[in-house]
């Protein structure tokens, strides 16, 4: 792999990489940024790096890609997100699957409607990826999942568990019903517990935005609506949480 | 309420309140800052405000008080925390209670032992409210639960339950056993499931370090160690999450 050094932060190529910082950029190219070695080393080899970026101080593992830079130190710093930043830096081609792509064989998925924290995001990935889950459906108003904050909560599970975006919750509640299956939404205004459906059937569990919960579309469009019990002061439970805590009633009754 | 006007930063009680920014600072004065309106708000009458610095473009709820100071907005924004800070900051003294006063009626606790992560303390916080556990025994390697990020993750919770300090992780499970109960922590390397033990009885839920999971110490000391089921291939959960499917399998046995 042949490598270029820069030296002027009016190159080209290193501007560009300064611009990838803005995601809404970084999204319309395609790509993303992953920082760190340990990062970069856990990345699976069928995710493909566009170029990399090197600190010249940098020792460390170092992946294959279409091209790599080697930069002075400041040059560096300048360009990467975290204050201490570990030497190396990717631009890693996004993957975009779409809703008919989506695997069926578990009859299990999460549907994340306008979820807006990227640590909640992360963890919910991780989560479902620790369950086995076929993969996500994101409505347009969730969190990019290729924020380095969702990456960095998700402890790799981002690289592991499919995920697509639907245009509206309808259509992510439609694609479930087409496959024969459930849509199972935690609501906190309804009598069910989140243990009286039968979740052995395919199911997706739906969760909403963290302050305001589902839309009323949403809640209209789900088959059943679910609270997990409080018996205690706190009104609601952390997104994440409440996801996890449904995801493992889900395992537990297919047990 | 007698409000003072401040207009130097070289005041000896406003150079104090700058200094109380540093955690461990506040945690010997025996105190924590709050920031925000909606915050302060909800902060229970029975939390005791020493002294509230208000800037003089803030409009909006004032709780009662020792003293109130007033700031031009360049000094209160000096000494608040976030970047757009809401115009009121509280000093409110902490509460102490030693591990003698947790109460022990519901029979339910969680340890945390060295939990670092202030999003992670907060969330358990809240879930455990939610679940009307006891109260939490943190063991002193754990996060500041007075940190900004814990009180934020809370959602409040923080001032509702209970929670004490143990010198060790042996005074904590020490302290189970006395009251008649057992301690179940979650463990990678067990074949027992989290679903396995008899959690009606008065149980302890232990929650060990993000990356670490819990000591080897902790992990002899333990009743019973059990895993929570992980078909995919995420490796762990996060704790919060972990936290969580427990608490809410002590109350689905307990229902």
């Amino acid at each position: 792999m042949k490598t270029i050094r820069i030296e002027s932060s009016a190159n080209a190529a290193y501007k560009r990489l300064v611009k990838l910082k803005t995601p809404s950029r970084a999204r319309k190219e395609g790509v993303f940024l992953l920082e760190g070695e340990r990062t970069v080393k856990e990345l699976p080899q069928d995710w493909k790096v566009e170029s990399l970026w090197i600190s010249e101080n940098y020792q460390g593992f170092i992946p294959k890609a279409d091209a790599a830079y080697l930069l002075p130190e400041p040059l560096f710093q300048k360009a990467a997100e975290t204050v201490h930043s570990q030497g190396i830096l990717a631009v890693v081609y996004r993957k975009e699957m779409t809703l008919e792509e989506m695997p069926t064989a578990q009859g299990f998925w999460i549907i994340l409607e306008n979820l807006q924290d990227p640590g909640n995001a992360g963890t919910i990935l991780r989560t479902a990826d620790a369950c086995a889950a076929d993969g996500l459906i994101l409505t347009k108003g969730t969190v990019d999942l290729y924020n380095s904050k969702v990456i960095r909560a998700s402890m790799g599970s981002l690289f592991h568990i499919p995920f697509a975006e639907a245009e509206t919750v309808e259509e992510a509640i439609d694609f479930i019903h087409e496959k024969g299956g459930q849509v199972i939404g935690t609501h906190l205004h309804t009598d069910l517990s989140y243990e009286d459906p039968d979740l052995k059937k395919p199911t997706a569990i739906l969760i909403g935005n963290e302050g305001n919960g589902m839309t009323e579309k949403a809640a209209g469009a789900c088959d059943q609506l679910v609270k997990i019990p409080m018996p205690g002061r706190a009104e609601s439970l952390n997104a994440s949480v409440a996801a996890g805590v449904m995801m493992y009633e889900v395992l537990r009754q297919r047990e």
